[in-house]
């Protein structure tokens, strides 16, 4: 398992595990009021239309349009209101010629009227007649059924994320329960001999566990479930047997190398054993990230990432969080928080390479300056100071200070 | 309770709320594995220096610096091997002159190094001996105790919502347990008589809640807990007695009106028999959403939100979100997820009032397209459908096709 042979970028490097990753995303029933942030498996179509019954979009009165023909201040139309139109309920009356009823702002028209004449355009003469005084044409301040949703129409696609408004679209229509993807299972492993948990005293020459907790949140944002397996020295071994286990109980495997060249080689050997095809990519042109592994086992995806904190993060976000999206089908992206920021001063960036810059977010009058976070050893506190990271593309050789930039929020 | 007789700009009125309502966040302590999204409620402080130990940043040779000076390729320095640095554990050796130690990235200095030598610039010679090909100075290659962090530093503000790199940084320095805000409680009031729970059968004239689910997944997405106290009919008695109960059990009540002219009546008088000081503004000049109350009822916010769906939405992104970041303790907001995108067609709006448009995004190559989503009687679905909502500030006469807007993402 020699790294770096050959180093593809990496848009190229997710293109080929998803490719043969090929996955089928795994659905399940579950409850709409649950359904935040779920994925649908199946486009929704409506059961009904919308709206179910010819409604007034206004408080007034519903009229036969023509019996208000020529109507006007001078000259007012005298109609007969025959009865109020119950909220929630079907009027119990129908209109003759001559006759209005009273309406409300989502009433339901009652039989024989076609349109509704605004209260503001309307004069009490006695309790039961009423002076219009201006004329309305047919359905004018009416929604008619299936106006906004016709009956048997997609309303929503499969492969969406669930927001506020598809929930409340979905019960718009009586839907309760709906198909969506499974929240894919993600097992987390760590690896270094140098790494304790955070509950244990640190003796000298340890460090803390960072990435099982920040590559757990990182799952939870993008939809799916952590499984950690805890920190796994860094012996071929006891790395095989946990990974083995973490493969057969999840979707994903991601497990993040110890510091050093020869952690990193552990890695990749233990990968490339856990079944066939293997590794895929030993090795991505990206900084911070390089000692990327993508590989493929018995049809799950296991990722390796570095063992540093902030490339762990970078690449999970890079690849990750793709493959987590891939497995709950999604397929319909809303566009990912970008903000377009003037960066603050010059990136330098070698050519062919791929490099995420951490920056901070500062608001002024002109807009957003995007302000770049420096720290020595990429420690985990450069990305907890910013807002999110700015891409220099490989082609570049950096970026100079005044260029406008798109800051990808994290 | 007469409605609109001062129209607020949707900035002044949240103001209003805000400074009159003046509320203390609740804290909490919880673990840290759970406070993805959470605030804190006090700055966080590095309990101990990171790193804790001086470490190397390459794979290669600790080293004392003096010794390698004049080094080159041609005239190498030649050292004892005396070790290697084991990962996580104090090295049992310290280094004389002219001696140096194996180290791997991450690893401790062993007492009497102040340097180290990338492996790339050494030759082994003999098991126990190294060829040194490269000057190096005082800490080169190494990190100091306290570089990154020092002890007593301000890692993490007060009021900070947290992001997996937040959660890191917290277990980098041992932090299994945090002081946050509170989550607010949320109470949600559907009314309307036309208004009916989704499981049950639909009669003509009737239509489903849409507003008790779009506001809860909303609620949720802003940190707070929702609390559903169903749909409650148009009369004063019955939806006094409901929202009084809200306000006694939870932080901010939220009333979604019915959707003519009178239920809404009914909702501000409501409103302000709930406590003093009552109302404090019924009406904000802003489209969807003009029939706004705004209240603080003994202390607890009370908003009422027009019945439309969509306007129940957008507004209260304007009004209840911002309450609910505020009960949090939320200070130092991340940047909202902004697009800049150029608009498809010219938009229209009444100068005076700020309008809030639906608008799907399309990924161009030369950068995105707004394109507004209209819908006749702004169903739910108008919002389904859309990325996100582009404001047309109070100021202006509309928006010019080819403009650049901002499109603030739902």
């Amino acid at each position: 398992m020699p790294e770096f042979l050959e180093l593809l970028m990496p848009e190229e490097a997710l293109h080929k595990l998803l490719e043969t990753l090929s996955p089928t995303p795994q659905v399940e029933e579950i409850e709409t009021i649950l359904a935040l942030g779920r994925v649908t498996a199946s486009p929704v179509f409506a059961p009904f239309p919308l709206p179910t019954f010819a409604r007034s979009t206004v408080d007034g009165f519903a009229v036969r349009a023509a019996d208000t023909y020529g109507a006007s201040e001078s000259l007012p139309a005298y109609l007969k209101v025959i009865g109020e139109v119950p909220m929630g309920a079907s009027p119990a009356f129908s209109l003759s010629v001559g006759q209005c009823a009273l309406i409300h702002t989502g009433g339901m028209l009652p039989a024989g009227a076609d349109a509704v004449v605004m209260v503001e355009y309307t004069q009490a003469v006695r309790p039961e007649e009423v002076e219009i005084l201006r004329a309305v044409a047919v359905v004018e301040n009416v929604l008619k059924v299936g106006e906004d949703v016709s009956i048997g129409q997609e309303v929503i696609p499969a492969g969406v994320r669930l927001r506020p408004a598809e929930i409340g679209g979905l019960m718009a229509l009586g839907i309760t329960r709906l198909s969506v993807g499974r929240q894919p299972l993600v097992g987390i492993l760590s690896s270094g001999d140098e790494v304790v948990p955070p509950e244990q005293e640190l003796s000298p020459g340890q460090v803390y566990d960072v990435n099982s907790y920040s590559l757990s949140a990182l799952v939870q944002t993008a939809g799916g479930v952590p499984l950690c397996y805890g920190i796994v020295p860094d012996r071929a071994e006891a790395l095989r047997a946990t990974a083995v286990k973490a493969l057969a109980e999840c979707d994903l495997v991601v497990i993040t190398a110890g510091s050093s060249a020869s952690a990193r080689d552990l890695t990749a050997t233990v990968i490339q054993d856990l079944g066939p095809p293997g590794v895929l990519v030993h090795g991505v042109d990206v900084r911070p990230g390089k000692p990327t592994i993508l590989a493929v086992c018995n049809g799950k995806a296991v990722i390796g990432l570095p063992g540093n904190p902030v490339s762990a993060l970078v690449i999970a976000s890079l690849f990750v969080v793709p493959v987590i999206e891939v497995l709950q089908g999604l397929s319909w992206a809303h566009p990912k928080s970008v903000i377009t920021a003037r960066l603050s001063l010059n990136l330098p960036s070698q050519t062919g390479r791929e490099d995420w810059v951490a920056v901070r977010l500062l608001h002024k009058m002109e807009g957003y300056i995007a302000e770049p976070v420096f720290g020595k050893s990429n420690l985990i506190f450069t990305l907890a100071r910013a807002d999110g990271l700015v891409r220099i593309p490989p082609a570049a050789t950096g970026l100079d200070a005044g260029e406008i930039v798109e800051v990808f929020l994290i």
